[in-house]
């Protein structure tokens, strides 16, 4: 039996008010670190560290126990040691607390003694109407409010608010392993479940689906222990949003291992392709591609079809391109003559799709340079009724003025873009990436990459449409 | 008939004198641009700009014509407008050249009267003794000489030396276009072919076979003229070092548009797979691989099988790194009983394989912290016998410390390592990455590239026993 957690999420997600119990003592890892990020971040609730050792800790009172705090708490994050757990979630269930984060591990994922701690501690929060994420997790992340619970130091201050959510179950996916503000990475909902000893994928699914500050829903899944409610959740989703998941455990080996790490049994591999197809949901293969393909979807409209423009900054790269789009289920556009007078009259040398910049590159150089002639090629690339998509390549001559080239542009389009830059310099090409995220173009290491991601939205629009079409 | 090029590519990469003839003006591409690279990066040989309107340029005396140059250049470099390259070769040839490198574009690949031009500049340089890379190749490059020669400007000025050749039918590979100096790719000789209308793939292939200092032969090829030589080749120098190959055109698409930048026509795809894998060719899939990949054979001894151990941290990581492990031959190492006992002795919760640090890294923060153990705990690993190759995930606690705490172990062991770093910042994973390099350990972007580089090496070190085998 279920237990509907729409309202405990909520509270999960947008808490007013949150007990961290834990180490105070300032360290990379704990309490401490915990109560810092979430003042670093913005967090506008109050936050009340929990601790008997101390009284004051960052320009915060500390209080004893959980029970002891003046007002029932939305949240309680914990990194206590596991036997100190089942007691603070006693005094969370006695001050009135509703959600609460065990991020603290040594439970199921560890040995026997661990399990039956997990369960002790599951029947005590369920008997106090108190709802679980974890243990074993890194807990939960909000932009829009400053939300972060890793106990784990982050290198930055700043979350970039979204439409992607994302779950896993591991920590790879929080802010202390993310590169959020470096990548303006734009984020809505970050949730890692843990050992799920309570509130799992099923929730979070049912929940996101609904939340209409995600766009897209990004899940790393090892076990799914509902199979086919999950799938059912899944579908009902995906009619609305792409669902995309990344689900290991494709050998023997891998399952074994996941065992040991979450205590969880997956089943055999097979059955999954076949299933998350029925269901709409979009399986990817690798945790970049579970990180970056939702941005796609997140800032670009839907594709109406699967023929892609490729502008490029060198043939081969083109070549390239148009192996791993008709891999990947795209076709390459063919211009109309209108397009291709178009870019004629702009350079001799553009003669059709992929529009290699190649060979123009040194005439660019010329005065007004080749951020003058950009904004024109584009333009007549998506202005073609031929073309659905556009991967586009970027050479350094319109560092620093993206937003004034693009900006406009990305405004008035109506066609699915992808854009990667590639040169001699990471940390420029980063900053220009930054530039291209910033107003709305997603960027992708490599054509290849971006290439995929625009196949994967092709791909959704065509499951949106079926699914809609057998639900109305 | 194929006329001997060893003496000649010899040359090309080894030039004590080379002449510049183009444009000299101050732009972002051009023979001043290429001049002024061969400065910068420190070409010790004498270098001779060559065009009727300069005096003097850079420091250096220009010379009106190739032919007015005191002395028989090794190396002509001309990116002239494609109508006076004819002319440029014929002085070349009057000079007393030994090699050209013709950098323009608008021969063979743009059209029939380019098709005419280039074969009118090829016979000019057979019947004088000339041998020609390109055109449409932004040329090579050789590191230990300072040598370099696109005409595109470059925003770094130091190459590191190292044992990867890199050769392709594109510029993609050049200088210009890869941050060799940030990620410290330590290369051996860069070579783009163009259109080959003399110098080409089965030339550099032999000659990298021979070359000491080439340990890995990496090729971009879109087409194989004289597919039996080259295979037969190929199979030579796989047997002395591995040879990796990506051969794009896998669609009728794409080889369309291989034939409307580089002129040539490549056949059907599928022959290829087999051939390469009859001549010991390992054939890569993506531009990323066949830069990356190389890395491993720079360094790295070869694997003696195909057991794997893998530190992670993340469990998660861990369960997803063996899926790629399974998916491309490797298998899972089995730790010995003395592996284990010595990692449960530096903390308990190191079980086996994947060694997991996630779940103690809150415990390492203590005193002494993480950099203090990694050394134990990496070497048991390396010392089991049951282990051949290891990937390593690298937390950020021995960020600069990495030779000190890596170094005198990367000396000592025996196996083949990858390494990648995660983390929140991009910036800081790019300076441990760079500290990894330096002392000889290849960096991947993430567990499942050095997992796929240690499952090449694994396959290379079969191939080699194999092609050896039947050879002796």
């Amino acid at each position: 039996m279920r237990r509907p957690a729409r309202e405990a999420i909520d509270r999960l997600l947008h808490p007013k008010s949150i007990a961290v119990a834990g180490s105070l003592r300032e360290a990379r890892f704990g309490g401490h670190v915990t109560t810092g990020n979430l003042q670093r971040f913005g967090f506008g609730g109050r936050i009340y560290p929990v601790n008997p050792q101390y009284r004051e800790v960052l320009g915060l009172p500390v209080y004893p126990r959980v029970r002891d705090i003046p007002e029932p708490v939305d949240l309680v994050v914990t990194m206590a040691g596991a036997a100190a757990v089942p007691g603070i979630i006693a005094d969370a269930v006695h001050n009135g607390a509703r959600t609460a984060i065990i991020i603290s591990d040594g439970f199921g994922e560890r040995s026997q003694d661990g399990k039956r701690l997990q369960q002790e501690v599951s029947r005590t929060a369920a008997a106090g109407g108190l709802r679980l994420l974890g243990p074993n997790t890194i807990g939960v992340a909000n932009p829009a409010i400053g939300l972060i619970t890793t106990p784990y130091r982050v290198t930055y201050g700043r979350m970039i608010t979204g439409g992607i959510s994302l779950c896993a179950q591991t920590g790879l996916i929080g802010p202390q392993n993310m590169p959020l503000e470096e990548t303006h990475y734009g984020l809505s909902k970050m949730c890692d479940f843990g050992n799920k000893c309570d509130i799992d994928e099923i929730d979070l699914l049912e929940y996101l689906a609904d939340d209409p500050d995600t766009k897209v829903i990004a899940m790393h899944l090892e076990d799914i222990r509902q199979g086919q409610l999950f799938l059912k959740r899944a579908k009902a989703a995906a009619a609305r949003k792409p669902v995309i998941v990344l689900k290991p455990g494709r050998s023997r080996e891998s399952r074994r291992a996941m065992a040991s790490h979450t205590g969880s049994l997956a089943g055999e591999d097979q059955v999954y392709d076949g299933a998350f197809r029925q269901a709409g949901v979009i399986r990817v293969d690798s945790f970049r591609e579970l990180i970056d393909i939702p941005k796609v979807f997140a800032s670009q409209p839907l594709p109406r079809g699967h023929r892609l423009a490729i502008v490029t900054i060198s043939g081969g790269a083109g070549v390239m391109g148009i192996d791993v789009a008709t891999a990947n289920g795209l076709a390459l556009a063919r211009f109309s003559p209108d397009t291709l007078a178009k870019l004629a009259a702009i350079s001799p040398v553009l003669a059709g799709n992929p529009v290699d910049l190649g060979p123009g590159l040194p005439a660019y150089q010329v005065p007004g340079g080749i951020a003058s002639r950009f904004p024109a090629m584009i333009e007549a690339v998506l202005h073609d009724d031929n073309v659905d998509c556009l991967a586009m390549a970027c050479p350094w001559g319109v560092r620093g003025k993206i937003a004034e080239v693009f900006g406009p542009m990305v405004r008035r389009q109506a066609k699915t873009m992808a854009v990667w830059v590639a040169g001699p310099s990471l940390t420029i090409a980063e900053e220009m990436n930054r530039e291209f995220e910033s107003i709305g173009l997603p960027t992708y290491p490599d054509g290849d990459a971006a290439i995929k991601a625009l196949s994967v939205a092709a791909r959704y629009s065509r499951i949106r449409a079926g699914l809609r079409g057998t639900e109305v």
